[in-house]
């Protein structure tokens, strides 16, 4: 595995592999890597030949109040789990190289990112798109992994990919969940063991949701009131809403398109975030 | 050469030429081609195997009230002209390849939108850029090639490639003049015979003061006034400003840095735009 911290050196390591006609695939992360990044790398390995893993907490999609400075970092540790998952190139620029001076073009998302987190987090979603847009440019992978988690950014990613033309397919890999089915985070690391344990409320009343719209709940009421009867434990819900899985705007009872029930809580001073998707089964 | 319509099919015939390792030039373009367009084409044929134009009308960075609908259009001659110049693939998609159903992600430009013809066309240059952007992805050249005359849009652009880690190189061509000095623009159709007279001004002014500073004026007002005294032909002066020719603010006197006298003005129902680069010699 190569380390490579400046675009110039990404693109000339890159140049070879491409001009090879090799599939490069690639898996953008803030870093602080778990089981769900490694899936996304495993999902980039099984269908290209060459997997480049970036590593960059990008300033321009925090909020002034956000967790900017305190997100978890262990780059070492990040390092040998990319070269034991067979990464082939871990880019790993700092903010210089990404955001030289007089920056100031941003790539500016519609109506995908005023829902869910985007009414809570304004910008963000703005500065998503911008940095994806720019490693895109940088790594210009074929295909790039992205996880559901972050259900929200998969949308706007893909709806950003087709709307600039970006000749690259975004594919959406399910969510990893530690056994007791915490969606796994690198912000998981910020919470006490009494926190962890009252975290579980989020993916449990999802997970409940998704076993009633299994059963053949099709109300969206109903399926959102199964949820919230878990929540209790949370400190701060910041949404609990039941979505069409394209457009991201409220799902109609009783449903009729694939949906998603997505939530937004705090637990302690930790934000959480989670989903699941509820399909329908194809007639 | 190849007449396209389709993403797909440039796409397709495009990574043949990638594959062999042959340099790709782009010139975008919006059709009605005159002399300017055709400079950018030798330009690009001079350093590039493969030269691809595009011909679009790009309706998101026409205003509400401007002239989408009567720009001139000629795609026979548009094609006649590319193929005489040598040009390999003209591009020239439809509104609906360009921007299909749910269209909803733009690039923001940012301050060096905002001066000059950004304060009368609000959104032009968001426009401008997004579908540069786009048309970039599309072919995926090595190099673009853009007129001098749209000063601003060439800033633009360049800023946009340098923010996006857009792989490109962007070079701007000289302005390409009528024997009488009128800057080229397919614009220029819409003038009777007496409004291209009282056109003639905007060149003169701005030739006036680019000999004014050729002989060692370096005062602002000064070459501005000198520009100015051309100026009574026109019938609506929009803008007519002398600025830094990188953050495109306004220059101090005495000029010490490259800078750009920029006009905009109507004659008649016309809106034209000219500029001259007042380039420091170098010491």
């Amino acid at each position: 595995m190569q380390t490579i911290k400046t675009v110039a050196d990404l693109r000339h390591t890159l140049a070879q592999a491409r001009r090879a006609g090799r599939r490069i695939g690639f898996v953008p992360t803030m870093g602080y890597l778990h089981d769900g990044h490694l899936e996304l790398v495993a999902a980039s390995r099984a269908q290209c030949e060459v997997t480049v893993v970036s590593i960059f907490v990008n300033p321009t999609q925090f909020g002034p109040n956000e967790d900017l400075s305190t997100y978890p970092r262990d780059f070492l540790r990040d390092e040998k789990l990319c070269r034991d998952a067979g990464v082939a190139i871990l880019f790993a620029p700092d903010a210089q190289e990404v955001y030289p001076n007089q920056f100031e073009t941003f790539i500016e998302p519609g109506e995908l990112a005023k829902p869910l987190c985007g009414a809570f987090r304004p910008g963000h979603f703005r500065g998503v798109a911008t940095v994806v847009c720019k490693l895109f440019n940088m790594v210009q992978p074929d295909v790039a992994f992205f996880g559901q988690k972050d259900f929200q950014q998969c949308a706007v990613v893909r709806r950003m990919a087709i709307d600039l033309s970006l000749p690259i397919e975004i594919i959406t890999v399910p969510t990893v969940r530690e056994p007791d089915g915490l969606a796994m985070s690198s912000r998981n690391r910020y919470l006490s063991d009494e926190e962890r344990r009252r975290a579980l409320a989020i993916s449990r009343g999802l997970l409940a949701a998704a076993d009633e719209f299994r059963s053949g709940e099709r109300d969206v009421e109903k399926l959102v009131a199964v949820a919230k009867g878990h929540l209790g434990g949370v400190d701060r819900l910041q949404y609990l809403e039941l979505v069409d899985g394209d457009t991201l705007t409220t799902a109609q009872s009783p449903l009729g398109r694939t949906a998603a029930l997505c939530a937004a809580a705090y637990v302690g001073s930790t934000r959480l975030i989670d989903n699941v998707i509820l399909a329908l089964p194809t007639p």
